[in-house]
């Protein structure tokens, strides 16, 4: 069965795109029916995700690189997540100054996205709003998310080329290394880098990659990343290249959409292409399994069953594993 | 069965508590058995979550609020839950850091715990964890969180108290809002208050107030919080005071351990202590089920079909939720 609107989509309206992901974003019968009509003609678009601590400028640099990438007449996808916050104001003002530059262009689509009671939810709505996009013909998909923590870092692994965004001055060094998400950064960036401070930066980005890639004992060599025999990496690793960003100012821009393309083309002929690929699709799927499953073990209870056996933890004659190993027991066979 | 495990922790034996909780952090047979026997024995600890962004200087304030407590004559457990950081070292130093003040008390138990997995696991073992030392007979338990994400949201939801740690000069007041932590905040802190920029950063947090809760119009009065009106807020509502601390000198820090006991007493008197630990247990509850469930499907399932479901979602042949839809219909009833 074919979805009229799953084919408006495909037929390049906005308005029934806009209408998709809203219906993908609240899960409804016909935003479902239309995802798996579309689901055949995903996997072209590069999702790059965008991710760093609040302040890094992190907006106006994904702005930038979507002026960057319709110059090179790429259709242009963002999705701007913010997971905790309760305000909506905060994610408004950010879209108005993205208008700016972008506005009136068809070849762009920006959608927020707040949170969507679980966590589950958010990661999973991201991912298939992503593919909405794919099978739109948007070759760039940018996956935007507010803040450093867990969620953002699930959100960020959804994306084939991930990029975590620095800025001098937010905090010492012990305090960027416990943040963590270096470890999911295929690109490192230091925006704001026309301010004072960014030399510790990129010494302290510098000895966290040493950390993490001990073997090759990277160091910046006239800002090229070189191994400490003075060649360059080998190809079959990728190691995080270090790019300098103004974003209002678009300085570092071309090198950071180049090292962008370098690394499409080494997941490519590495293999972690699909390899991103199908673990990306799989984590679709086992947030879908859990979300499903939970939904069938509540239909066979009866709410007074559900509402006893929860009683009885709170008053703690049984421990939540003793209360559900129980009510398992009852499911029907 | 009692498990001697459980009786040993009772009977005060560290190195059986150290053991027990490693047991429960790795999720054995012989921790879930001990578990269930010391469950009946929780539900008299506070609980206090303490998260906020990197560089607000949360692990040295937490070891000062145990300190503090220490003095006051009660046991104090602290869990460091630092759930994306690759890196050990950090956590490492931490700890070092915090047991210059701590060590040889018996009073007081640290515990460090890195990533388990899945984000849900880590929170149910952070939950589990905090049983043990409630059943042990600590009435204080901290839960620190490392970062200002959702993962460090759920996992201080745990808490009956939180306190929201800020600190000058980290970014701006948008990406403040952005972060959006504060709707979980019991207790606003200003650690790092002999800095410049203090004063912008209580102003930010003052309107930020006001935004999620405009009714009451609050207004910081010679340190106290005041509505409108001039009289102090209503029993019935707790407003988040800011609290400004020094962690290295230990100056707020009696006034900080004020507003926590205040907030004691206001969750006991309005109901919400029984509140959020039944929230809690449900919490628990729900993740053991999502684990419980999915568990019992990939059990019904051969490796072989699984891979060949798994490798249609790759080619793309059908949607990650039509082949759960197939392999759902495949299970035996």
């Amino acid at each position: 069965m074919n979805s009229s609107l799953a084919q408006a989509v495909l037929a390049g309206d906005r308005l029934a795109l806009a209408r998709l992901l809203s219906r993908v974003e609240n899960d409804t019968a016909e935003g479902r029916a239309a995802l798996d009509e579309l689901f055949p003609l995903t996997g072209r678009a590069h999702l790059i995700g965008v991710t760093g601590a609040p302040g890094t400028g992190k907006s106006s640099l994904v702005n930038q690189l979507a002026v960057f990438f319709r110059q090179q007449g790429q259709k242009v996808a963002i999705i701007a997540v913010d997971p905790s916050s309760p305000f909506t104001g905060g994610a408004v003002l950010g879209d108005r100054v993205r208008m700016k530059d972008l506005q009136g262009d068809a070849g762009v689509f920006i959608r927020s996205m707040a949170s969507r009671g679980s966590l589950g939810g958010l990661a999973t709505a991201t991912a298939q709003m992503a593919q909405v996009f794919d099978a739109a013909g948007f070759e760039i998909v940018i996956i935007e998310t507010v803040g450093a923590g867990q969620s953002e870092v699930d959100i960020a692994r959804l994306a084939h080329t991930t990029l975590v965004v620095e800025a001098p001055g937010l905090g010492d060094d012990i305090q960027a290394i416990k943040a963590g998400i270096l470890e999911i950064a295929d690109i490192l960036v230091i925006n704001k880098a026309d301010r004072p401070g960014v030399e510790s930066t990129e010494r302290a980005l510098k000895s966290m990659l040493e950390l993490a890639h001990p073997v090759q004992r990277i160091f910046l060599h006239h800002g090229q990343m070189m191994t400490l025999a003075g060649e360059e990496p080998t190809a079959g690793l990728w190691i995080p290249p270090i790019c300098k960003t103004v974003a209002p100012d678009g300085s570092g821009l071309p090198e950071l959409v180049q090292a962008i393309e370098k690394h499409a083309d080494y997941l490519r002929q590495s293999g972690d292409w699909i390899r991103r690929d199908r673990a990306r699709l799989e984590a679709e799927f086992d947030l879908l399994l859990q979300e499903t499953l939970v939904a069938q073990f509540r239909a066979h209870l009866t709410e007074s069953r559900l509402q006893s056996a929860i009683a009885s933890i709170h008053s703690r004659q049984a421990s939540p594993r003793e209360v559900l190993a129980k009510l398992l027991e009852e499911m029907p066979r």
